[in-house]
């Protein structure tokens, strides 16, 4: 467990249980009916205990995408054809993608990550290439990865993370770009939850039902090839995908230097199921931006244990969901530490809470 | 119809379909999956054709807070006591509440207007003072107001929004504040939906099982003392409050002026169902923010057909669940006027549409 060559096993940071006591009493004190901040009560408090400060604040939010390409593309399982993952790599950095666009609106920083795409756009300015193949194996024929190439993805989202407590993060946020990667998320997924890959398959960017049904088949096959691996570290080298360990090993390392993070949609779901099996003490760094629309979150959510902030029938990826619920973080804080008591504000309390 | 002296029957104001088209193709064009952005991708085309331009903004948003006490309250209908109301007006105006809170962290306009409360905080900074009575009447006993009264209550409303489009807003927000007005409220909304206050009446600020059941008694012995009470306008009189009353008389009159409105939870819904009884064509200009936790809520958003954009058990009123929606608005206009399109971006449409 202490093999350093395993830094994805070390134990991760505990929030801290006084401090969460202490704003969970605050809460009670903040002139409102208790309990009428619904959610965003818990989440301040939440917050609290995983700053382990009184005063939560997300003003500064890291955000990384990581792009990778999947040798399952071959198989004909996305709408859109495979040269769109170099091509958003350059849309990101250049400000016109969905999350380049959020992160603007949040003063966030945006690292985009390049793990490897079949389109290589080269070098771009604000992209930082960390590039492990041109993409996955087609995990019909071989395990995606190798297991040299699963740990340098790891890697590269735990690189991603020292960034960004570099920068004095004080929220992590993962986002996924490339085609096909939702094939390979719900065969993940399946794997993990011992699911049909009927039951967790969706559109992703755009299939029909004939699409859907094919993509089910292409999983069925990989789930049989692979069906040896035995754990998760094996599963997500034999199914995953460059971009669906990086956010993994992100999510790990963000919880070993208790840095809270707020998981995305279904892939960074999926990725954050994959680093509770491989590290079940990181789950308590663990927020949850949206439910996506995407067939097979919900089951992994459920898995998760996981109650998703927003439910807007997104299912962008690029960490979009996550972007668009940082202002519900924002307001919980902002309501959590600038209230008034009702002490402070001469308003009387409830008759019930009067004794 | 057209009687000035009426001025609530008016008409409102159009979309403008040819800009909603518009908006529409163009989220079609950006960079993404179509769809892909779900809810946010209807709320940029409808704020598009409601504000009549193909860039929306929610960057000036308005928020008045109509705080009024109510009669009913010496039914001991609340968990808090009558005087809050006049503390909370003083709240507001000095910052300490969560809807000022929210309102400076949205740099919007908090605009609290006191229709009078029996517990009056006299003038105050901040505060509009518009006090038509010290409370309404106890409606178990009287209608709630007289005709004067809810003329004074509707044009009160109406003024603020004429105050925010004086400063130029693109966005009206409505809250309440008001001791015993989920009473008032469910009362309302058990008239106009011909349902039994029981499936109605909740918790409001924290009122235990027996309170609630002494509560819809009340309810009932104002329904059947007011059963003649034929159409909305005196049913809101019979049943209503100064705040209520207020609110939809703001909705009505931005609506008129061609304002989008951000309808807030439970009380401002059925002020929202009032307005729609009483003027059908301010039906368009309405969008709902959250879905409360009060009973009777989900009944409410059902009978408008709202499709609320927050499900965060959130139960305060003061506007706070509108304020908390407003960063979805503000991402939804951001996303539809900042990303590229495909062909700016260079970027491969799907498969499906390139021919």
């Amino acid at each position: 467990m202490n093999d350093e060559s395993k830094w994805w096993l070390r134990g991760c940071a505990r929030p801290d249980t006084a401090i969460e006591t202490q704003a969970r009493t605050r809460q009670t004190q903040l002139t409102k009916p208790p309990g009428s901040l619904g959610a965003l009560e818990e989440l301040a408090i939440r917050l609290a205990a995983l700053q382990r400060t009184p005063a939560p604040k997300v003003d500064r939010v890291w955000i990384s995408v990581f792009a990778a390409d999947h040798g399952v593309a071959a198989e004909g399982v996305s709408a859109f054809p495979q040269a769109v993952t170099g091509e958003m790599v350059r849309n990101f950095a250049h400000g016109g993608a969905a999350i380049s666009v959020l992160a603007r609106s949040l003063g966030a920083t945006l690292d985009v990550v390049n793990l490897g795409t079949v389109n290589d756009p080269g070098p771009i300015r604000g992209v930082h290439r960390a590039i492990i193949a041109e993409s996955t194996a087609n995990f019909c024929e071989a395990p995606a990865m190798s297991e040299a190439q699963l740990r340098a993805a790891m890697g590269a989202g735990a690189a991603s993370v020292r960034a960004a407590l570099d920068g004095a993060a004080q929220l992590f946020i993962g986002g996924e770009m490339g085609i096909a990667n939702t094939t390979s998320a719900s065969a993940l997924a399946s794997a993990l939850l011992d699911r049909s890959p009927a039951e967790l398959s969706g559109a992703g960017t755009g299939l029909d039902a004939d699409g859907i049904a094919h993509k089910v088949g292409v999983i069925e096959r990989a789930l049989a090839r692979h069906a040896g691996a035995g754990d998760a570290w094996e599963r997500l080298r034999c199914l995953g995908g460059f971009e669906i360990a990086a956010l993994a090993g992100a999510y790990i390392a963000a919880a070993q230097a208790g840095l809270p993070v707020l998981v995305d949609g279904f892939i960074a779901s999926v990725s954050a199921l994959v680093a509770q099996a491989i590290n079940p003490s990181c789950r308590e760094w663990f927020l949850y931006a949206h439910r996506s629309h995407e067939r097979g979150h919900a089951a992994v959510l459920q898995a998760l244990g996981a109650q998703p902030l927003l439910d807007l029938g997104m299912r962008l990826g690029e960490a979009s969901g996550a972007a668009v619920a940082v202002p519900l973080l924002r307001s919980a804080c902002a309501l959590h530490n600038g209230m008034a008591t009702f002490a402070q504000a001469g308003v009387s309390e409830a008759a019930s809470q009067q004794a």
